[in-house]
């Protein structure tokens, strides 16, 4: 079988040459099951190129042994790691450990035969996952992927399920190698054609499913909470009904007979237009738990989406507040679900804005499983034509602590129920569209085995995998010039974009490129209130809508006033005037001006930068990236003008710098 | 051969009974050609239905008389109608005049047969033209009917010609009943389906121009410039090419072999994407007279629309103005133009907005056939969900003098050229989706018929017709009723949407529905300026873009300055300060608030009209209305709530009496 991805597709961060280092030496795998045969198939590969030995069980002359032993302390994925003078040695309890272990040796390449400490590797979250909003039959307003910018689907093609899933492997491996362990295969917005994955159509995800295991993902379906009406032919979906229950049943078991190893459902339920328990008049809790029993005794799991609230607000009504709506729907239900319930909850309380509190749900269930939902997909942070390395973001909402400085971070709080994230991966020749947006899918695998990884080095890891034969060549420039164009490519993005945690301001439906009032008048819940005063929402206790409270201390104290709240969620807490002064020193209009000229200025340097790494990388590569900051610059010039001329019209206020506002 | 449509469809202004009084007596018809069948079988029609008597020929004993003779002064379409006690006689010289004067005969009703003063009847204007802009392929975006509200298209089905074409006969009935006698079957913006109709695919057009032809209406075919290329595989589409002159002759030759009394061609030319003569360094003069000389062995005329202008301007330049371009371009082309070239222009600078001044391009080219197009079709007037007579504001247009109190108007300048519209006609069962649209219509083709006629009058007219059965029951309670709803329903429309001729303020897209900025920052051309000082656009010679002054005078002297320019387009020829006081005595942002609430009442005042009509009407008809004026009221308030709430928000100025703004 063949192990990497075709010659027409970008290698990404598991170029062949990354594999040199391990595929020159005598290496030895022993154990049994299908991911060490993996684990052998891939040290067979790495030989095969480089001219190294893949050694018999029973040799003890090996420089890399890869082992499976009874015991240790690395549980069902972790693993220990041994480098000893002339024997490196990764021994793992269980087969999905030995594979972890591996990709670790390809990471840490020719390091990873130099003698160090032993140490053992586990994944602190035990769950990492990536939703794929992908659609079986091309949505007429949505496209295949839903909030996809990197082509067509990986899985599904002329609405069905791909003939060659080669890349699907490759796909897998890819993963794998960052640490992801689950994945679902269609859109949270199960429409009709993508319903009957569940029942007559479960051969097509049993296909797929056969794919990722070898890699040791499990496969999970997205299903539609009305699913029992809708293919069942039953009157009502209502999560009590002993007929709902028995379906339900049967449809899992259903499911397992063709997976046996099926990780189980993700569902969105009583959110934007899709069914749920609500219109029988049962909770979340009911509506979860209805699924969670029938995949029980197959080991599945049921992912709830906490994205629930009101999409047809008036925004004439200023009480109703939809950051609200997820921590008023589920926390009064912490308790009431079942074991294999895992309660997903977006990382903010929007929508993946460039910039939101953390979610105060994540610390609001200490009885309930949850996961945190990351967007991995740029849907608002630039669309994969913008650079934007999220990781920092990532890295900031997982250290969190709802609860205050000594409780447990949000990686903590998720370690049993995982990370989550909607992939930004699709049949795209670069997989992500944008080449420099590899570093969000990777980065994403990394912080979900390890909350606590430095974005930094997370950036230099991916960077010395993706681009091993440029940095064997010509390591200082490219790192550097990496280094330069991704770390701080979120600040730039956010400065350029909607201000001081204010969020949306993009154009309606597509959500790319800016339109101040896109949303201000919308039924949507989001916006800004900006009048020729001021700017911002008032979600304190004492005179806006309460928000702030839904936080433990010391974060409710905190976001309450504009006192102490801090800067860059400023107008997501609290309607300030345009000369308000930031805790930075200068004034909220002035801090708007500014930000958007020096956010333009940034995507200008990262160009030029990128322009000079030419000579560095495959030019097909370079040249998509290139393209890309055409278009980002295009479109943060146009942000920049459109923002600070709305401002300058509706506040007065001239620029302090003097600087040409239109 | 079935006269009217089926009875699933609305029989609009020719229900059967409009047919009694004629139908009930002993009609003759006399004369030859294919018209004359037509009018034969519409009185054995009538007389089938209400038992009255079609006279054999040479029989003199008829009540009404219809009878082609030599000579006479009504020319190829008018009629003489002369009411001499017990008898009424319409006299034409051409068979089409006796279609219209049968027409005449059917509006008179019982009036026909008592005594009145003898009249020719002859339309004022040559041309009176439908444009459909019908996709033959549904398009991604734009649908089937581009800016069409009233379901699919009339002609085209599945991708070809509807196999059955009796519905286009019934539409052609009403047409002519109407006046209209030409129409183009095919989208202005002509994609790769569409293109073929004037190749291999001509046949379907024949086969819907045998069905119009019955009722005097000839066919035209959208095409696009780049035929020659796209269809004829030439190097280039260069007017001056003599291959390219070769290629249009011989397309157009192979029309007409399919289409003897083929119309021509209706041609959108460098205008948001389309090809045109630009491309080659020609003029639009020489692209259309091109065309024209492939039609003149045949009798056809090119109808080359003048909305050429820059659809991708930056709304950071503010010299640039749209609204001057169609003058810009064309005014320098007077007199070059061939005798059967039309420059079909809008009736203003912009885009069919609720109100617009009239286009001072109509006027600027006195050695050209100029047409001016309107559009029945509510784009931006409602989409038929609201109710919105344009009658008054087609009235307004054709009777303005562009150069001055005693020199033509605008139907008299348009004699020759035509007036043209944008269908909004479709295979909804009530033809127009709202059943009120289709008085839009119906006035249309009567003011191209006669451009001075009075709107009031048209309407009443309609009326009668179209609910000749309810007005005989409940004259006065019906009569009164739709005219409470539709006379001043563009006047009610106007206020609650874009204020003082100031323009757009629609949605991007789709064009329904408020959306304050959302054309402000568009590359669109059609901006506001609003700031929180005032609003306007500067078109003056003096200050401004310089439009104003493409006027005559008086014209361009009313328009230069706020002191004289008219209230109701105050904002699109300057920007003022919001406490600016018209000419009405309130200041601007008074007047926003308070048409906006006036708006909003005299909307709500109509659907309650509307409701107490119920019984006097088909239920199907009325309940129709009766949901379109809810989304309306629903709509309206939705206008007005944003509009004020937008410019309180940005002025800061409080409505004068105290009403609730959000």
């Amino acid at each position: 079988m063949p192990v990497a991805a075709s010659s027409e597709v970008d290698p990404a961060w598991l170029p062949d040459e990354a594999l040199r280092a391990l595929g020159s030496r005598r290496v030895r795998v022993s154990g049994e099951g299908d991911l060490v045969d993996t684990v052998r198939a891939e040290v067979a590969y790495a030989c095969g190129l480089f001219g190294g030995t893949p050694m018999p069980d029973d040799d003890g002359a090996a420089d890399l042994l890869l082992r499976l032993t009874e015991g240790g302390d690395g549980g069902p994925e972790g693993f220990t790691l041994e480098r000893a003078p002339g024997r490196t040695t990764v021994t793992a309890a269980a087969p999905a450990g030995l594979l972890y272990g591996y990709f670790e040796i390809v990471r840490l390449g020719e390091a990873a035969f130099t003698p160090a400490a032993t140490r053992t590797h586990r994944p602190a979250l035990a769950l990492r996952m990536l939703n794929h909003w992908d659609n079986v039959a091309v949505h007429p307003v949505m496209g295949q992927v839903e909030r996809g910018y990197s082509g067509g689907s990986l899985f599904w093609q002329d609405g069905r399920a791909r003939g060659d899933l080669d890349r699907v492997r490759a796909y897998g491996r890819l993963l794998a190698a960052a640490g992801v362990n689950a994945l679902s295969v269609n859109n949270v917005n199960v429409h009709e054609t993508e319903a009957r994955l569940l029942t007559d159509r479960v051969a097509e995800v049993a296909a797929i499913a056969d794919e990722l295991r070898r890699y040791g993902i499990r496969t999970h379906l997205s299903v539609s909470f009305a699913a029992p009406v809708v293919l069942g032919g039953l009157a009502t979906a209502d999560p009590l009904d002993e007929g709902v229950r028995t379906w339900w049943r049967e449809a899992a078991a259903h499911v397992y007979a063709h997976i046996p190893d099926f990780g189980g459902f993700v569902v969105k339920a009583d959110s934007e237009g899709q069914p749920g328990p609500f219109a029988y008049g049962r909770s979340h809790a009911d509506g979860a738990n209805l699924l969670a029993d029938a995949l029980a005794p197959h080991g599945g799991t049921v992912h709830w989406r906490a994205f629930v609230y009101d999409h047809r607000q008036d925004w004439r009504d200023r009480t109703t507040d939809r950051a609200r709506a997820a921590y008023d729907h589920f926390a009064p239900l912490d308790g009431q679900f079942r074991d294999n319930a895992i309660l997903q909850i977006k990382h903010g309380p929007l929508d993946f804005q460039v910039r939101e509190p953390v979610s105060p749900v994540i610390g609001a269930l200490p009885r309930t499983r949850v996961a945190v939902e990351l967007q991995v997909t740029q849907e608002y942070t630039g669309q994969q034509r913008h650079t934007c390395a999220l990781a920092p973001m990532w890295s900031g909402v997982l250290g969190f602590r709802p609860e205050g400085e000594h409780a447990p971070t949000v990686g903590e709080l998720t370690a049993s129920g995982g990370l989550v994230a909607v992939s930004n991966a699709g049949d795209d020749p670069f997989w992500t569209g944008h080449p420099l947006a590899q570093f969000n899918l990777y980065a994403f695998g990394r912080l979900a085995w390890d909350p606590a990884a430095d974005p930094d080095r997370l950036l230099a890891e991916w960077a010395e995998l993706t681009f091993t034969p440029q940095v064997t060549a010509d390591p200082y420039r490219l790192r550097s010039g990496l280094r330069a164009v991704l770390a701080d490519s979120w600040s730039t993005y956010e400065k350029y974009t909607a201000p001081l945690g204010v969020g949306f301001m993009v154009q309606p439906g597509h959500h790319y490129g800016p339109s101040v009032d896109g949303y201000e008048y919308s039924p949507w819940g989001t916006y800004h209130f900006a009048d020729r005063d001021g700017i911002g929402v008032d979600r304190s206790a004492a005179t806006g809508t309460g928000y702030a409270a839904q936080y433990a201390k010391p974060w409710s104290e905190l976001y309450e006033t504009p006192a102490t709240c801090p800067d860059e969620l400023l107008l997501f807490f609290h309607h300030v005037p345009y000369d308000y002064v930031l805790h930075s020193g200068t004034t909220v209009i002035q801090h708007i001006y500014d930000t958007h000229f020096e956010g333009v200025e940034e995507a200008e340097a990262a160009r030029e930068i990128w322009a000079g790494l030419a000579d560095l990388m495959p030019p097909a590569r370079h040249a998509r990236a290139a393209e890309r900051y055409e278009e980002q610059v295009r479109s943060a010039r146009e942000w920049r003008d459109q923002i600070n001329s709305y401002f300058l019209r509706k506040s007065g206020v001239p620029d302090a710098r003097g600087r040409r506002i239109h």
